[in-house]
């Protein structure tokens, strides 16, 4: 990957926690591949409304934001699109000639990929996790119609809000749940974190349901994904969540929307 | 030049009003010469609060600042280097862990050019402008031990403010002078201004005089350095002065003091 800068090149960023590269390898790998003339660079920072503030004096094109600044950064916006609105949580911000606009691709990539996928809108579900990640998966759940689901978290104040905000039931644990599609929306599973070898669900709970949807997507062959292939279940992983968001961003940014073929490489290449 | 990025890339950048490519060429080709993973980038912008707070909540390594922040981006700084402090004017910012110390580069460039030319400290100059560039000369001047000097500018307000401020004289013009020392401190020969093919000082004066000094760095063959040139005179170029001041910076951003030659070749390349 190799990247020539002059003066007109423009800059896209992330602000996060924890930089990671996915983005960075992400995007450049476009910007190469496309001849665009952008670059772009993970940041963090411990001042949201600065940082938020320098994009927009500096002219940054585009920036994602990730944990733990998805609701935080909105004060410094000057406008929300519905996709961030419906939730309230911001991973995508826009600049204008100074003009902030936000979105959330979370929540369209997993909309989408619940219509690609062909779940059926009358399964039941239940949903591990109540952080930003949690809301934009549960929100694109009740917007494509899901009618009946669980929001499963230990956090009760979390939880049951979240559970409350889009019309779910929250529970504790998943012991006695029955569904038809489990979702995991926590780290478990995560290349690195202290759950990295844990099944997000217990198996008999896999077991009976038909689609498995984990948004995990370092390495998206997560334990849960690895038994939900074993027991030929309907398969969503987070590396497909991951590069649709990752695309819409791209798209947002540049107006440009690669192929589908290329889009592939780029993840791919981002994610080794 | 090519430049790989991942999340742990430095960005320095630079400030301007109407950015060029110079930083940015002068400073990627280091980079890349010595493996060093960082990348440069120029920006301009309409507020220079929010970009320099947007430097320091990014944690951006370095900012060079031109016309017309010089001055004004001093209220959003924690430090100022003796460089800056002595003229309160910066070009360049350090941020180190969110504290921002400010140094004027082109003052030390030209301080040193004083020194490695030898031009002679009782040396009457004469020195033609009035801005923040003409402030690092002026005081540079001063420091370095220069006791009697006009400052031509047609601004009689800032004219006379810089004379005054370093204790020279001010003159509306160059009528009646004769001096040692011509210096160019405005836009008078710069490729793509209106007064390109003019020359700074009447040919008299430079006949008379034993240096010639022009900050103009593109050219820095301006007409005013060809004259002195086919007269013999010792001169110096804005091509030194900034080759000098970029490689300031990027000793003050990486902490790494490249070969003479390396920076010859990369002034060389900036300048192309």
């Amino acid at each position: 990957m190799s990247i020539t800068i002059n003066k007109d090149t423009r800059l896209c960023m992330s602000l996060s926690g924890r930089p990671g590269n996915f983005g960075t390898r992400f995007h450049n790998y476009l910007y190469e591949q496309l001849g665009l003339n952008y670059i772009y660079k993970a940041f963090t920072t411990e001042d949201i409304g600065a940082a938020v503030g320098g994009v927009r004096a500096l002219g940054i094109r585009g920036c994602a934001v990730s944990m733990p600044f998805k609701e935080a950064c909105i004060d410094y916006l000057d406008e929300l699109d519905p996709s961030a609105k419906a939730i309230d949580s911001v991973n995508t911000i826009v600049n204008t000639e100074g003009h902030l606009k936000a979105y959330n691709t979370d929540y369209i990539a997993v909309s989408r990929l619940l219509a690609s996928h062909a779940v059926p809108t009358d399964s039941v579900f239940a949903l591990r996790g109540s952080g930003g990640m949690a809301k934009a998966v549960a929100y694109a759940l009740r917007d494509a119609g899901f009618k009946q689901g669980f929001i499963v978290a230990r956090n009760e104040r979390a939880g049951l809000q979240l559970a409350q905000g889009c019309g779910y039931e929250w529970m504790a644990d998943t012991r006695d749940l029955r569904v038809d599609m489990v979702v995991n929306v926590t780290p478990i599973g995560m290349a690195g974190g202290p759950e990295a070898d844990d099944l997000a669900f217990q198996q008999d709970l896999v077991g009976t349901a038909h689609t498995v949807f984990d948004v995990v997507a370092i390495p998206s062959e997560t334990p849960l994904i690895k038994l939900g292939r074993q027991l030929h279940k309907r398969v969503i992983t987070g590396a497909e969540v991951i590069a649709i968001q990752a695309l819409e961003q791209f798209v947002l940014y540049t107006g440009v929307r690669p192929e589908p073929e290329l889009v592939e490489r780029a993840a791919a290449f981002a994610r080794s």
